[in-house]
């Protein structure tokens, strides 16, 4: 199933899209997409209904972030060698791990706003595991029996931020609509092995970003596995698993970042695609 | 007002806490204490209320973390000029940001279990920081008034985890229990200047930490600000603002980490005190 949340920001209803690609209509049947419409039972029953039973979505709606009331946003750095090679960064022993602010989710074709004093905003486009079940010390040959399914990401971060300001790499990867996620979140089983799809990012229709997630250096499973050591995941949460080579910051012969006018599109094999018009940064109340 | 909430795991109510020390039950007037009751207007309904007419909770009720739904859990690190040397780590020139997983947070008198191969887990007094109203690039001279109130925090840390695994802090800060919060949300009008806090941590009814929160290198206003130009600040969002020293990783002539069966307990003036026995990990689901 590839299942959505359509509808204004704060609004959205639940909705799927159909093998004619119609998004329809899912508030019938749950309220929401989030934390307890993805464990097996009620993914299960959400696989039951007869789609062509589900009134079609008419016009083109927003879509929004695919799951409701995201607890954590977890990230993953430097997963592919390549990438930290151009990030002048060693390859890592076991993986990275930070966090991007749950305020930072957005739909994946709303504008991505630069901060007020940014001037080195990146893309890094990703896939994003959704967890579905409870999580804690699981073993990696278990570890995807706990993924509700799998999503596009852009892990946008503001380099000066990240790296320059002191700290940790938090400050530069939160930011509001630094999170766009979607348009689907597309369920395990209709993914298949999540260790095999293309990917790729273009800014202003060139292409930045090529990849496939079969050159990640730790694997879904082994994230899943390695992070609930670390912290219980709970059904609803999602992790970003690292970009491949080509984003901005590691651009010859000077880096690259985005400015306000241009426009990102990205993709995953399986997973959708996206559009984000990079804008400046304004008041939303 | 010292607002509470009280009962089992996942049950707990709101409350208040009398002027003779009783809880009294506020479930009459709102359903939880979350991000909608920390608001201004909210929060001076609730001083209306004749505290008289709500009922007293008999018993010793467990107390839950004062605030539910927290959306971040925030933390500052190094903010105290003393605790930064005895971590041998330079003082920050601006605050350093990290998070704390929101699956971390627990009652103040909650056990604190040790992660299942935890060989340094550490404890930090802190004062936390509620935030009442949305906050987004604000000034220092008014980030005060976007502050519910404030409430003791144990900012407890893997050590090996935190700086010795690859990559950010997160990773050793946001295990299961490592962050007790309570016993109450004292309202900022009832604390009054958050910069001259006696503060004190206790391992055994030994004392460990000793310190005042003027001696904070950013103080509360200071963070608030910053903190709001890399990510909007919502309602019930928590921001716990750095430990003074003693910490169980600067002793001498050896570091001390805690182990089953320790008791910690700790304080800051005006918003109370917490005790938590320290515990091996167990699966509580």
């Amino acid at each position: 199933m590839k299942l959505l949340r359509y509808g204004p920001v704060g609004q959205e209803k639940p909705g799927l899209l159909d093998a004619e690609g119609r998004i329809r209509d899912l508030s019938g049947h749950l309220t929401d997409l989030g934390p307890a419409a993805l464990g097996r039972e009620a993914l299960s029953r959400l696989a039951a209904i007869d789609v062509a039973s589900l009134p079609v979505v008419e016009g083109s709606a927003r879509l929004g972030t695919p799951v409701a009331n995201v607890g954590k946003f977890i990230a993953i750095g430097l997963n592919f060698a390549d990438h930290a090679a151009e990030s002048n960064l060693p390859v890592p022993k076991e993986p990275i791990v930070f966090m991007k602010a749950v305020t930072s989710l957005s739909g994946p074709n709303d504008p991505v706003m630069l901060p007020k004093d940014s001037v080195k905003s990146d893309w890094e486009v990703e896939l994003g595991i959704v967890i579905g079940t409870r999580a804690s010390y699981v073993e990696e040959a278990q570890a995807l029996d706990y993924v509700a399914g799998y999503c596009l990401i852009n892990d946008v971060s503001e380099r000066e931020y990240q790296i320059e300001r002191g700290g940790t790499w938090d400050k530069g990867k939160g930011c509001d609509t630094f999170g766009p996620v979607g348009p689907w979140l597309v369920t395990a089983d209709e993914v298949g092995d999540p260790q095999s799809l293309d990917m790729w990012l273009d800014l202003n229709g060139r292409r930045m970003q090529t990849g496939n997630t079969r050159t990640m250096i730790f694997t879904c499973a082994q994230i899943v596995a390695y992070v609930s050591r670390f912290m219980t995941l709970m059904p609803g949460d999602i992790i970003t698993t690292g970009t491949p080579p080509g984003v901005g910051m590691g651009m010859k012969p000077e880096p690259v970042f985005l400015k306000a006018g241009d426009v990102m599109t990205l993709g995953i094999e399986k997973l959708g695609e996206q559009r984000q018009d990079v804008t400046a940064w304004q008041r939303r109340d």
